[in-house]
């Protein structure tokens, strides 16, 4: 039941797709994955016969899907956006994520409303002022020297990730029913925040040099699996060290 | 280093495959995940344009393909096999691991040796005679009422699992010759006591009514087995957050 409202969260966004073959593989590699919203914006030639073809049994999921006119369009009712593109965007001021990753925060932000994982064209990827919607950036691990993705199998990865994420998710709270689960990641984040607001006051970390003092802290306890319960002590001990500090 | 190498100890073999565009993609979906040995067990049609075309720029992957005719002979010198098959073999007496689980072992076993990745036919998949070559399947958790993943989505993302376990691996390697491992618990203890005093002294422990909040800590990161370098790190921060603390 959790896995399926979940991945009914999600929907995926293809931007002026070229070749209504690829946006039927791209459907086919949804639905293997359990994901099923379509959202094409202003796609090149759709619906096209070659799209229902390279679809296999997936053209449920062409019919119901919506083609708009702008990205924005596309976008109405979701509460946090993420930007899959295949030019690097690694040296960029974005927020970039391992798709492993970026998969379980998708499937944390499921909870609280919808979920866009948008690609763009095949051959010039996402313009600036598009990636200026997203939320986050992710980035497949591909091989450096040939990082040549098509489009269906970026959505096929990424859907994969959210549906193993989905899965696990599931688990952990049939885990938690028997004991207590692991804290969410935004919940993670906000005391990792505070923690390194805390670590730059106290000159602990310098922010022109911060050695990966944060990744590796992050890399510790996300190794631990924090409990809400252990994040509370976590949070309570650090508020009551901040609430000692000269300012 | 060590990823290339693990990488290259994995060869993909294609049971007789009916289209040779598959084959293409197949070439081109192992080659975004650094893999490059490719075998074809008796291809219907090979090599052929359409393999050619579907490879994109992979076609060097193609060019170094070994067509044999046999499964045996594709798995000459390999000491690990892994079948993937499209028929869900759940219910047979087979060695049936998840394709995360999956990948992890195979770059563990690449360590000592080649590992084969063996893929069915588009239709009919793998015989039993054929099964009966490997040690393992993989199966890849697509969702129940569509589990129609082609031949080079499965490629790609069994090929992804790989990459993935292999940087994961490279990157403890890694933090293995930083001289890691885990923390004496002396060590761990020192670090305790301290944090314990600032608890104490900020007001967050009540040395009267504990409530385990100690035992609790203890238990997070014995859990995550902290290493010398992240005892550091923690230590460094208790220490420059006392330093701040008003007396």
């Amino acid at each position: 039941m959790i896995e399926t409202n979940a991945l009914d969260n999600i929907r995926v966004v293809l931007i002026q797709t070229s070749h209504p073959g690829n946006i039927g593989a791209a459907a086919r590699a949804m639905k293997t994955m359990g994901l099923s919203r379509l959202y094409l914006v202003n796609p090149k030639l759709f619906p096209d016969e070659q799209a229902v073809t390279m679809s296999s049994n997936a053209s449920d999921i062409l019919d119901n899907a919506h083609v708009v006119d702008t990205l924005q369009d596309a976008l109405v009712d979701c509460n946090w956006v993420v930007g899959s593109s295949a030019r690097s965007e690694r040296s960029l001021e974005w927020d970039v994520a391992e798709a492993r990753e970026c998969a379980e925060r998708v499937i944390d932000k499921t909870k609280s409303g919808k979920v866009a994982l948008v690609f763009g064209r095949e051959n010039s990827g996402i313009t600036n002022e598009e990636l200026s919607h997203c939320h986050q950036l992710v980035h497949i691990p591909t091989n450096p020297e040939y990082s040549s993705l098509n489009l269906a199998s970026a959505v096929q990865l990424i859907s994969y990730e959210c549906r193993v994420a989905s899965l696990d998710k599931e688990q952990g709270q049939t885990e938690a029913k028997l004991g207590e689960g692991v804290a969410t990641a935004d919940a993670m984040d906000s005391y990792y925040q505070s923690l390194e607001g805390s670590m730059i006051d106290t000159a602990f970390l310098d922010p022109e040099a911060p050695k990966h003092l944060m990744t590796r802290l992050r890399r510790l306890y996300s190794r631990a699996q924090v409990s809400p319960s252990e994040l509370n002590i976590l949070r309570g001990m650090l508020v009551a060290f901040q609430k000692n500090m000269r300012r």
